[in-house]
């Protein structure tokens, strides 16, 4: 056991910020951006078991460099407005930590981020609509971490709606449900894991709507940080190896496909 | 009912068709290609159900055109020693046509295709040895059309090994798994679901061998094919929309994140 | 391939058949019956692709004989007043068929029923409340075939409220969701395999409603009996064996634990 | 958090005990009983994290009592010889708590137990030879909490095989495959969720081999054991509730199916 699994839980919170800059009634919203507000949540529920730090796309390389990287055991994110802008080599980056063993949160519409989509192979397309809906989120898999304490149906009074069809590989683990008050259902809770890493998407939070103040949404979050850990033992990329007949241990590195 | 419900299933099998060019061994198990044998135990097995046509790389737009595969039910990926070769734009054309509807059989060295870790979002690496190991191929699965009037085992007498750790998402069906003279294990016939797309992936056949000539391997493509092949109505790709509060049926395009 | 493989699926409608004769208005919606409209909505959709019989509560053996599940590939299940009165030695014998290959179609309040509970190993039960609400049924697996051509959503005007929890396992596949007008959800098609037999559950059809008149009901219920049908060929109990190194096809009795 | 939660991991390890006592060959390997083996191998792994007590067929009720069942976060179970002789009314309690959120692990032979086929509602057969062939278990999920720190592959020089196939539900989680010197490869390490239950099935450990002395099989026991126990807050078993429209919170006891 390497220290890194007994020691806090490093997560970098990742939000685009540009909502918050642009319109006045989110920055009322979230002053310090809703990115701080994530972390807030986190630190609030995970306390000395977490350290936070938060990135923002403005940042050099979006705050996520390889260094960055390295020292995170879990990244949430959280773009909407400008996911075009996220630079298709920190993606890679991205893409390659959590295929290493780096855990993602996914937020609302970070459904939509180049790195998400990068994962699920699909559109991850949706129907939407943002007309201040009631949202009760159903536990269906009440053994899961990630739904350890979390009220059941956990019920944020409004946000914006996302329905079915969801344009996802079928969750490995489907954790939540949500209805709206329009009728319409989604698979709002989701765990995936690709090659060394683990994902949970998790719906709420649009930039409208003060979700991430919300207690439930918080620890929600949290408890898929904490989920997202994984056992951190040292990052690994998944590689091609050749072996020798009756040799588990030593693979031997790719040469080409011709003799 | 669409009469291509009803009509046989239109099949394109393409082939990288290199190593029989290039490596005489090869040319001398499969003389009219590897992609020629897959075909023919294609229509062995399907007869009348289906029209096969096949497309190689060398092919104009690696006869993947944008027509080719609005006639296609369902394509079969075989390649090994030029994936890179296979353009991009041909890649996603693919992949939008899987994720709107169309069946995709993704065999053997596949498995490091574009278009398959595209699909996958992951690294699709295994470990591998070319050295005549026996293949047992077990059924795991006895419900699934895949498996119907397959051997259990399916025993292949030598082909190359592939072992786990095999880093693709966890299969929606786990139908078959081999084992290997060596020892080694590999979740060898695999199935996902993206978009409105059926994938199919199956692990037999390097070129050195010749196991597109096996009775029992092309029954299994063969009933890939059958299984892939989905319902066939209309294509449709997945794509954001907004709906109104109790309108459910009518869906408008996404102009943007911001108001 | 068999004969019974391009025969038509010989369907069994098995209902309780108690609500009918007790209650009035009951009998006002299904004059011959709830296990006539069901067995009407197979017939009209599946057409010469069926051939389909009903058994009751009140016939002899519930008329689930040996002979009659022989000649059945796949049965439907309602009840709901009367799950305690459906003997053991029927509810084994089906359970024993359903493990051998015959294909089963749970409807609404059959989740409670002792040969669901068997098969699932759990309580089945689930939150409730029969008060008129508007049920969504919302596809989330678009490429299932017992979503095909159904209406997305699939809207009923007036039936029983079921909600999550759903004490069941983790279904295989999840076909559909449903919301109701009070905002509970509830995962609503769910396919399920045991041994060699394929399981779908469907969760409307309360019979205090009409429900089994619904022409989109009448469709998923259908579509559900095509694919649990299987493949059909001879049905066969799993059944513990020992085999020989190296002999892979003759396995031998069980003759006890001790040496 | 409740004080549970924090607190070690009590575990009870139940074993049938009778092999050890009947045959010789098995009391050398086992003189204190394969429990006390696997339990050796609990407390050497999981330390101050757990607290383990041992309980055998001739206990006064297979020293499972309810007092004894509520005491208990995580029961694990080998039994062969005698499944019959288990008392269905203990059976009923095992499964009434597991549904209710007590973690199972049932080892090898356990397979054919009461308890893991009624919770499985399969008739959990399989092939099998006791001819000292060497397994190798495969992890093909590397992410997963029981896999961790355990050797890819672990190789287990001499035990009984048990091959494919293997009448379960489809694992929830498939975490190991094993592959044997005959070619056979089996699904051995598996999880399922069953009510508020999680359960780990994991294949090594026949009686006439030292397989429970083996250290990497007593690091996975452990693992299975932790990752059962889930969050350990007060056990409670489903129930069937009526919910007015607009409570979410206060459910109503059953009264029966007639009005």
């Amino acid at each position: 056991m390497t220290s890194a699994e007994t020691g806090p839980v490093r997560v970098t919170v990742w939000g685009e910020n540009r909502h918050e800059q642009i319109e006045e009634h989110v920055a009322k919203i979230y002053p310090y951006g809703m990115h701080a507000a994530i972390a807030d949540g986190i630190r609030e529920n995970l306390g000395d078991g977490c350290t936070v730090r938060t990135a923002t796309l403005d940042d050099p390389e979006h705050g996520l460099t390889e260094d960055a990287l390295a020292q995170t055991d879990v990244l949430t994110w959280w773009g909407h407005a400008a996911h075009a802008e996220v630079a298709d080599e920190v993606v890679e980056r991205v893409h390659r930590h959590v295929l290493s063993g780096m855990g993602l949160v996914v937020l609302h519409s970070g459904h939509w981020s180049k790195i998400f989509t990068t994962l699920m192979g699909t559109t991850c397309t949706l129907r939407w609509r943002s007309e201040h809906d009631r949202e009760l989120i159903w536990t269906v898999d009440p053994t899961h971490p990630i739904a350890r304490d979390v009220p059941h149906p956990l019920i944020i009074e409004e946000d914006e709606m996302y329905g079915e069809f969801f344009d996802i590989p079928a969750p490995e683990e489907l954790v939540f449900i949500s209805s709206f008050t329009g009728g319409e259902v989604f698979r709002s809770g989701c765990t995936f894991r690709r090659g060394h890493g683990k994902i949970f998407y998790f719906r709420p939070g649009d930039q409208d709507y003060p979700t991430y103040h919300h207690r439930g949404v918080r620890k929600v979050i949290a408890n898929g940080v904490a989920w997202a850990a994984g056992d951190r033992s040292a990052r690994e990329y998944p590689t091609l190896l050749r072996y020798d007949t009756g040799d588990f241990f030593h693979g031997q590195g790719y040469r080409g496909p011709l003799q």
